[in-house]
Order: structure tokens, then sequence, then C-alpha cells
């Protein structure tokens, strides 16, 4: 157990920085005459910084859970964490890309990296997970296959679901970071789905 | 209760991160000529830093005592919950509009962004409380009711606080923001008045 | 106890963040052509970065053997100990203005600014440990007088210490930033002296 | 054991904070005309995140892993630590130079500073565990030899490998970088190797 802790610990660190350091994308241009205005023109910065933010909050919760239905970690579990720390710790670099570019030429392949960063972190948190629960080889014994089913569940859409954003991104940018934000928004509060009675096990 | 310390956790790190960030803020114009007299002039940055660094306390006090008094939390806390965390760790982007625009041109719109977060904030923190609170739905049973009614009391002034500091920041930015430095100043201290004893529960 | 841990948690979360983000301040001019001289030429950057990283140590391991001796924090504890962090989450920015001005015109006040933060720190943390010892007042029962006359010791030559720094200051600031360098250089290794045996209560 | 916790937390908040500081270093010129050529442009920047943060991450395990051996800690120890922490703390900024100078002339300090700090950092990790491992000064009563042994064979490697990528630095910088990646990325999954059964003690 003093394994997942650790691994937990770390990563909850990662996860609350690289939300609080996604504010440090909104600015607007030094000695600006007309600051209302201003503020009203970096509206892509408020959308990118809510959509980063709710985003990292889904995983942040997905992540403490499927923690939770496991006993021990090995090193190649620690890896794998490891990179999927990688991917969110990066975020706040595509969403300036999106902040900065949106609505502006540059748009495109601002939110083509945008989405490849979510299709990345959807990737390996699909594998952290294979890797933990095929032949239960890192789960709790105290955790039925229900739980586990009910992860598989929540899981899956992970992958398809940011390629489709991708996907969008080369027609529509706007539209991209639009349903990624809309992802966030109605999957945060349903997130817990999974955890029946609402209390976490 | 496994669910308050997992969400306690990470409120405390976005708590930390963001009133750490604050000092970022803070610069004088590279290769300045008179470094002390850019000191004197940058005023307004040390006051919404202490300003933004109080007000952070005072909310992180609250949580902590408020999350005490609950014995659990569900998907729609920790999607509140989250929505409280966007808006404090968006804080620093406000905090240094006032300190570039107060006393100078643009002056009114900075106070009124900082503001208008402040009564989101506090709104926001409104909501979570009666979320957890009504029909005792996430209060711990060994809470009595004078503890839910003192942090009504509590929590109560909020809003019109705030109202009021966005209400003044149209007629006068620099009033408006000693006002939120007052509020802090003040109410830190005594922030915990309902805290019986001065020993949380 | 809660009361302690709330308070360490924080703190801790506020020293490391500090000493952490100092790093931020030690840069080299975009697109530089002699990367090797320009290395060299920076070398007040870390000399401030080394000094100020030292310097958070001590306090956080003075902070934390202090925090130790105590059994509970009332509302106004928690108030004095957030004026501390105020300081502590300050110090990057004279931090920079030491890096960037020191060796150059502009380096008095920006060596006044740091030793004027130390001396303010300092003075806070005074103020912190005689509120908390004064009468016993949150020590815990456990705890000795001779244990409280080591932290007496200790502490008092904090305020004398800086405010010397600050007085050289005004005469050189070089000479006054190498004494503070010294002082966290020295004092780190020897600041548990107080802590007899080596292992902190 | 409390000694250990104190300096556990700590350190793991300086592991995580240094880790996701790392992306302020990626950034495409303000106002880009063709984004998409400029982020295939700034690949030395993704490198340099990937190998610092890889890096960072071998370290914290390693870290963990020994601190976990330990049954308490004195003020020698926490001093070599800090200093520990200090070149931690201090990679972004070798990272960001890397990344800015990396493929462009100036790249030959850049990694010579790079490496640098990870021979430092290797030296003084390499002080730490030996301080607490002659004549078991801080072992816990519980730790074989065998587990010992495990540790120095693990850590004999640090100096030279990064002596070699700074000999490598002065011929080739791009290999230097590649040699620090592959390290990192190889060594990471079997960092633990001396954790037998991939459990940690």
């Amino acid at each position: 157990m003093e394994g997942t802790t650790r691994l937990e610990t770390f990563s909850d660190g990662v996860f609350a920085i690289a939300a609080t350091l996604l504010v440090l994308e909104i600015a607007i241009e030094p000695r600006t005459r007309d600051v209302g205005a201003a503020l009203t023109h970096i509206w892509p910065s408020y959308l990118a910084y809510a959509t980063s933010f709710l985003t990292i909050g889904i995983i942040w919760m997905n992540h403490h859970h499927t923690v939770s239905l496991l006993a021990r970690v090995d090193r190649t579990m620690l890896f794998v964490n490891h990179l999927l720390l990688l991917t969110i710790a990066f975020l706040p670099f595509p969403t300036k890309l999106v902040a900065d570019y949106l609505n502006a030429p540059g748009e495109r392949p601002a939110a083509i990296a945008y989405a490849s960063t979510l299709v990345l972190m959807a990737a390996i948190h699909q594998v952290w997970w294979q890797y933990a629960r095929r032949g239960r080889r890192l789960v709790a014994d105290h955790v039925d296959d229900a739980a586990l089913r009910g992860v598989d569940l929540a899981y899956a859409p992970g992958v398809p679901m940011y390629g489709a954003v991708l996907l969008i991104a080369f027609f529509s940018p706007l539209a991209s970071v639009l349903l990624t934000f809309a992802i966030a928004a109605f999957y945060l509060p349903s997130a817990a789905l999974f955890e029946r009675g609402g209390e976490p096990a």
C-alpha cells in the first residue's frame, strides 16, 4: 500500500500544480490603452483556461478512483504513471497556444496540438489502467470484478472521444475546443457515476 | 471520510500554489535606471499582492473548517469544489491587472475584473456550502446544528460584501481595492470566530 | 492537534513552492550570441538563487521544529502564520532584484529591498514564536521549558542579524548579499543544534 | 521516523513543482505567422522537457526508496538534502538553455551547463547516500546489508554516467542531450530493479 501512497502524493502534486499554472497563459498586452476591450478580446484565453482546468479535474478524479483499487505498484507502473504525468504537466503549453491563436491565423495547428496532447494523455491513461488490471496484476484482493468493469466502461470512451476532437480540429478549431470543454463540463459531474452511492471505495 | 481527504489535499495544493504564484505579478521594467523610484512607483503591486494573499488565506481557513464538518463528498460536490478552485486559481490574473493598471488609465476595468472574480468566488463558495448543508446531505453525524448555523452566518456576508466592492469599483477603483484589502485584513483574524474556543472541530 | 496539521501542510506547500519558483528569476537575454559569456555574466543570479533557497531552508526547518512543540493553534496564530507566509512567498521578487541589479547601477535599492524583506520576515517569525510561547499559550503539555528556551536562543539573533545585513546594504550591496549567503550556509547545518541528539521531538 | 517524514514531504513538493515548472520553457515567438512550422521548429524544447521530466522521475524514485531505508535524519543530512533539492529546483534553467540553443549557435555552452548541473546533482546525491549509509549512521535496524549494497550498486553509475554526458557535450551537444534522454528513458523503467518483487520496503 505504501507503494500506491507514494505514487498518489506525487501525482496529486503534479495535477494541482499543472492546473494552477494554467493561469499564467492569460495576459493582455503590456500598457494596453483600452483594458476593457482587451479583456473581452482575450475570450479564447478564458475558454482554454476553463477547458484545461476542468479536464485536469476529470483526470484527477479518475486517477484517484483507480489508484484506490490497487494494492501495490511495480516499476513498470511507476514508469507509465510518470509518462501520464509528463503529458499532464505539458498541457499548459498547448492551452496557451489555443489561448493565443484561437479565432486568429494559426488557430488550426494550435487546436491540433491541443487535441493531440489530449489523445496522447487518454491513450497513456488507458495503457496505465490495462497494465494494472490485466490478470488483476496490481488490483487489491477486496476489489470485485464489477468495480473493474466499471472503470473499463469509464475509460473506454477516452481515446475515441479525443480522437474525434482531433479530427474536428482540422475542420473547425473553435468547434474542437468547444467540444473539449463540453466533454469536461458534462463528464466531470458524471465522472464518479461508477462510484456507486457517491462514495468512493 | 476518504472522500473528504481527497478533496482537501487537492484543494490545499491549489490554494497554496495560487497564493505563491501571486508574486510573479510583481516586477519592475527591465534595465530600470532608478530602481529605488521604480520600487516605490509599483505600490499597487504590493497592495494587490497582499490583498489577494490574505483573501486566499480567508478562503482556505473557511474551506478547511467547513470540510471538517462533512462526512463524505459526492460527484456534485467534487464538481462544485472544482469550480471553486477554478476561480481561486484564476485570481493571479485579475490581481496582475490591478497591479499593472491601478492609479493609471485602465484602472476601472481592472478593478471591475478583480471584484467580479471575487463575487463569482463567493457565490460558488455559497453554493458549495448550501449543497453540502441542505438536509444535512453531506454533514457528519457528530456535527450539531449550531455549528452549521455558525457557518451560515460566516458565509452570508460574502456575496453582498464583494458585490459592494464591485459596485464601488465603477466609481473608485482604488477605494474598491482598499476595501477588499480591509475585508481580508480584518476578516482573517476574526474568520475563525465561529470556531468556538479557537480550536477547530 | 488537527489544528497544527492544517497549518503545517499549507505552510510546507508555500515554503516548497516559493523555493522552487526562485529559479524563474534566472535567465539570459533572448537570442544571446555568446551564451558561455552570458552564463558567467549572470553570477549574481546564482548567488541570489542559492542565498534565498538556503534561507527558505532555514526558516522551513525552524518552523517545523517549533510547530512540533505546539498542541493547538488559534485564530490569531493562523493570522500571524499567514503574514509570515506572505513574506516568504514574496521573497522571489527581491531575489530577482538582486539577481538583475547586483554589480550594476541600482544595486543599492535592490539589496536594501532584499534585506528589508528578510528583516520583516524575521520580525514576524519572532512575533509568531512569542505569541505561541508566552504563558505556554499554545505549547503542548509534554514540552519542557528547556525546549522553549532552546527556541528562544535560536530565534533571538534573527532580527539583529538581518538588521545588520540591511545596514551593510547601504554601504556595500555585494557584502550585504554575501553575508546573507553566509548566514544561510553556516546557519543551516547548525540550525538543528537545539534538536538535541539530532532527532527532532 | 518523524524526521524522515518531514524531509520526504518537503522533498516531494520540490520534485513535483520543479518537474511541472519545466513546461514554462516551451514557447513559440509571440504573433508567429506559421504556427505549424514553429511547433516543429522547437523540437529541442520537447526533447529538453521530456529529458528533464524523466530525469526528475528517476531521482524522485531513488530518493523515495533510500529514504524508506532510513530511521532518522540529523542536521547534516537535512543540509545535504537541501543542497540536493537546490540542484533539482535549478534544473528548469539549464533545461531552458538547451531548449533555446540546441541546434543553434550557443548550443555547446548550453549543453555543458545542462550536463554540469546533472553531474553536480549526482555527486550530491552520492554524498547524501554515503553519509546516511556509512556505519549505518541513519539506517533503520530492520534493513539488511543486501538492501544497502543494492542502493550502492544503483547509485554508483550516476557520477561517471553524467560525467560522460558532460564530456560528450564538448564535442556534440545534441548527442549529449540524447544520451541524457536515453539514460532517463531506459533507467526509469529499471530504476526499481533493486526493489525486489516490485514492492518497495
